[in-house]
């Protein structure tokens, strides 16, 4: 089995990869997020994925990366991504109050041959209709950084989800079910 | 704030509570499930989640307590217990392949006054089309032990779990977002 390696820095994506007791390698890439601006988030994301997993590839042509991406978009089609500070986690989760939400998460895998093995996997998370004291308890908890639309489906965050439909791992940031699709194409076994 | 008991001996319910950031005890009920054959498996969840608190909350009465059980139910209608045996768990997951199952995940939560309050959040869980290697791999992981209806949506079990709708922790046997409401209703104060 080659080596595997995750292009992510993310604590999140580690831990749900780390539930598959597979063992793996955490090099993030240095593609700059802000750099690819393309209209359709569901293009933007994969695009992102592959050129993340393409570039630790480049680096480390005996292994198995995995490229991930996932870009959240509310109701009104306004894209969200992380929260700059208090004032924009609070817009976020204002737009996103009693409506739902849109989660792409796109994943690319490059085998050790160079190709590319690529899928999305597309989520909507449901907001409780927030009272303002529950937004500031949010926005004072902190837990809104380093996540894309300011919220969390698991641990305190998800208080203020009411349902999802779709794959959860992927709203956290890596869509297991498909991850594993891929990884079979790619012929790395997990089962 | 009163003392926070949880009646469950779940190791999965344990880290979901965990997650809230609160301070509470584990003390499982004595309840028998098998006692109580209700037909309906949305009034037997709720009806032992309730008998399960209160048992607890007997011995306890200055705590505020938690009661939670959980039932799958296969699409053609078969309640799905947790699996007896390795053939018992292949025919739970043969009969769930490809195929959509629900989850009745209820809550009973008993405030420091004796006073009940309670609920039900109920998903659904689409399986892949499993292949026999597939179902061959799970049986032998083990994994299947101790989990209703002899999957589960963490770990590795996510590898066959296509899509859900609902919350995904009443899926894990805590549903989150349904407690935090009731522990509110019940003067409990999380946020």
């Amino acid at each position: 089995m080659s080596r595997l390696i995750l292009a992510s820095a993310s604590p999140q994506r580690k831990t749900l990869l780390s539930g598959l007791g597979l063992r793996f390698e955490i090099i993030p890439s240095r593609i700059e997020e802000d750099d690819h601006p393309e209209a359709d988030p569901r293009i933007r994301a994969q695009n992102l994925a592959r050129l993340k997993a393409l570039d630790v590839h480049a680096l480390h042509r005996d292994a198995t990366v995995i490229g991930c991406d996932t870009l959240v978009v509310a109701s009104d089609g306004t894209l969200l991504e992380k929260p700059k500070d208090d004032a924009d986690a609070r817009r976020m989760l204002m737009l996103q109050s009693g409506k739902t939400s849109l989660v792409h998460s796109a994943v690319c895998v490059v085998d050790a041959s160079g190709n590319t093995h690529e899928g999305l996997s597309t989520s909507s998370v449901t907001f409780k209709k927030l009272s303002t004291k529950e937004i500031d308890w949010w926005i004072e908890s902190g837990l809104w950084k380093d996540r894309s639309g300011g919220f969390q489906i698991d641990g305190l965050g998800q208080l203020m989800i009411q349902s999802i439909t779709g794959d959860w791992t992927g709203i956290v940031g890596l869509p297991v079910f498909l991850l594993g699709e891929l990884l079979e194409k790619a012929g790395y076994r997990i089962q």
